[in-house]
């Protein structure tokens, strides 16, 4: 898959702006971008210009000056591509961007393919498959948890540590093929007792990573949230608050854009979704007398259901509504009172039989329309995320890739686990350990074909 | 208008790309990269480093990792702006973007106004005011004729022949001034002759500059053109396929953004606009009967107009159509016999007495259908350009605010010039001069209000 060309493509976001850089990687990248380069008086070309240093010049094609900027010159392997790199700094007008991928693609360099500058750098060795993975992710992440998980990512994460299993692995793995091939002599190079200690350590590791996922999955899409309730108990109210104190907290800085917020809000962090549950929300049928399938449906993509109820509805009438859910043991609810303002709240609970009358399900007496309480179901809402045991200092697996070569792993190690207690024959144990590895492998780049390169570095921007 | 303060944005287009640039430029720029700059081991400050020379680093904010990237360091004055600039390179995410310029701002740095990198280059005397406008229009620039009219501005064009002309002219002022200082002793230390002879020069070489400017605004805005002509005559035809032609003759270049080409095709270069005259296409009146005030409103509007007849019009019926139209002087027809397919070419033109029957308006026969003669059409929409005199090394005068004050002092040449010849009095000559100089210095920025300034540079982009 690696191949000799130099590839160039706009790095930065596509559209007008200030200024925007063309990169160039390969072996020839020195030698294209000089051929295009035209230095002021009195300056050299490129190729004689020490790495990591900039030079103004023209930028011209046929004889045309077609811009002038900035020419950073990195040499291999001291770039992000381990290949010589030039970036190309120029006007952000859309016109020239493109007359200078032509002039680059005239001087022999070929457009890249999305993600091509990070696939090279992992199969020159600067980053390995998980960490390549993590640039994609960290350029798409919007909140702060989920920047934090890609960058920890991207600066090694989890990968260093099952880099270092996987090589103590590797090597019981080749004396118990040692043995096998003196299988004839009953001899025993691996430690058996050693080797059961280390793989319990790496099933201990895996399964770790693989509860993370659901946090991780968690974190990278948003935390998904249904408001369910009868008519007029105020779910739009609801809504509508929490976003507006989310624009309200989130300041906004000029020259940057950001998605649509509509229906996401953003607590310390962790993105919260609120599923299209238009049919619940908008219908002026009872949720009792609602039926509809698609609805419950939508319900139970939701990990967090905001179940608003009438301050006059009796409990039986509430534990109702609760069964009507059908909630999974994954799932989480709030039982809201809403319209504090307009009941005694002390009596509402009383006749309610207590704090705890739903539990597990906690209740929450607020009005939406006059922020009373609102911050105690910010607060209720983080609790369902961390409750799923999220510590800062926890790596965090949120890629579907990893996690199902994880699971693959777990699976293998739990049969050699028990095949070394129950004493199965070596090659067994060694075919369970053969499979760690691969799987193991698979997650870092150690084991890959181009055909998971193709389809992990499909969905990376062009220019990355 | 001047400060000290050290301003940051976003230098990049708005929204998510592969990387992003952060440019920070004032006294501090320097301390305050490093402030957010984690050198790897063994590395130093940004502030110990040679100019023109790129840091790989972390961008730390409160003790937090933000990002991994290049921190590019420029010193006074040899930056774009004159000052101290750092720029980093960040990983394109719109978070991280964020992140990196609160951080800026929290070391002390300020968000930049609109612009304000290009101001501040202004008034460090790195480029004169029409340079400066010219940086807009270049980032702006849609077509190769545009992108050229804005080079030669940013890289001095007729600002410098202007400086050159004014610092003459001042000479002579001066001298007058000091006759009027000694104007009860009759001396004359300004020779009239050689006065005379520069306020000449200079008159021709506004006037040339003034002409300019209506090409010059064509280049920048695209010419108009409006297609007219009875029901059935094809107009639709016609404009589908000159937009086709075009859709074919530009190449794509993956990973940039087209603006709308609907309605605009380039031929070599000149964009030519066509005027939505709906009223007049879609009409089922013939444009005899149209009568509508806005239809021709629009037709006023068009540089061009392409008159559309029918094979059976007589060349009678044709001259009235011509006359319906009230063309200007300044406005240029072609008169269109379309789907000469299914006719005889020689046998039409015979009948309407020859090529030359509508001059100086030319005809011609085409079939838009079958792409028959179009190539005809492309040439003779450029002559309607090119007629302005258009010489590639001609220097072309595109902002409006350039040819107001071009005008104003092509108004005070002529009235000095003619206060010359009949012997007007000293001080009205001293103060036509004082005009011309104000005017001319209005244009490269050596006179000039903060009020002005400020109106320039709103319209940048942030990051500029």
């Amino acid at each position: 898959m690696k191949d000799e060309s130099t590839i160039c493509a706009i790095a930065t976001a596509p559209g007008m702006g200030a200024i925007a850089i063309i990169r160039l990687s390969g072996n020839k990248a020195i030698d294209i971008a000089d051929s295009v380069y035209k230095a002021p008086k009195g300056k050299k070309k490129l190729l004689t210009q020490k790495p990591n240093t900039v030079h103004f010049g023209s930028v011209v094609c046929q004889g045309n000056t077609i811009d002038e900027g900035l020419f950073t010159v990195f040499k291999c392997p001291h770039s992000y591509t381990g290949e010589d790199v030039v970036e190309i700094s120029c006007h952000g007008s859309v016109f020239i961007q493109q007359q200078i991928l032509q002039a680059l693609t005239n001087s022999g360099a070929r457009l890249a393919e999305p993600g091509e500058f990070t696939l090279r750098a992992f199969l020159n060795g600067k980053m390995d498959l998980s960490q390549a993975e993590a640039v994609a992710d960290l350029i798409a992440s919007e909140s702060d948890a989920a920047h934090k998980m890609a960058m920890d990512q991207m600066r090694g994460g989890f990968s260093a540590e099952i880099g270092k299993l996987r090589e103590q692995l590797l090597h019981f793995s080749s004396l118990l093929e040692l043995e096998l091939d003196f299988s004839e002599e009953d001899v025993e190079f691996a430690n058996r007792k050693d080797l059961k200690r280390l793989i319990d350590e790496i099933h201990k590791v895996i399964q770790h990573l693989t509860d993370s996922f659901s946090l991780g999955n968690v974190i990278k899409h948003g935390v998904p949230v249904a408001i369910v309730g009868k008519t007029n108990v105020g779910k739009s109210t609801l809504l509508n608050t929490l976003l507006q104190e989310d624009k309200a907290l989130v300041s906004e800085i000029a020259g940057t854009t950001r998605d649509a917020i509509e229906d996401v809000i953003n607590i310390k962090g962790i993105r919260f979704r609120f599923i299209d549950t238009a049919g619940i929300r908008h219908t002026t049928d009872t949720i009792e007398s609602l039926g509809i399938e698609r609805t419950f449906s939508k319900i139970s993509q939701a990990s967090v259901i905001l179940l608003l109820v009438d301050a006059k509805s009796t409990k039986d009438e509430i534990i109702r509504q609760i069964k009507e859910l059908k909630l999974t043991k994954e799932q989480h609810l709030i039982v809201i009172i809403n319209k504090i303002d307009l009941y005694n709240e002390a009596e509402i609970e009383r006749k309610l039989g207590g704090k705890n009358s739903f539990a597990p399900y906690p209740i929450l007496f607020l009005s939406a329309k006059h922020h009373i309480h609102t911050n105690l179901l910010h607060e209720l809402l983080l609790e369902t995320v961390q409750s799923q045991a999220l510590q800062a200092s926890d790596v965090v697996v949120s890629n579907a890739r990893h996690y199902e070569a994880l699971k693959d792993a777990l699976e293998a190690a739990t049969r050699a686990s028990t095949g070394l207690e129950t004493s199965l024959p070596s090659d067994l144990i060694a075919q369970d350990i053969r499979e760690i590895l691969h799987y193991l492998g698979q997650i870092t780049g150690e084991i890959t074909t181009d055909e998971v390169l193709g389809n992990i570095f499909k969905n990376f921007c062009i220019g990355k």
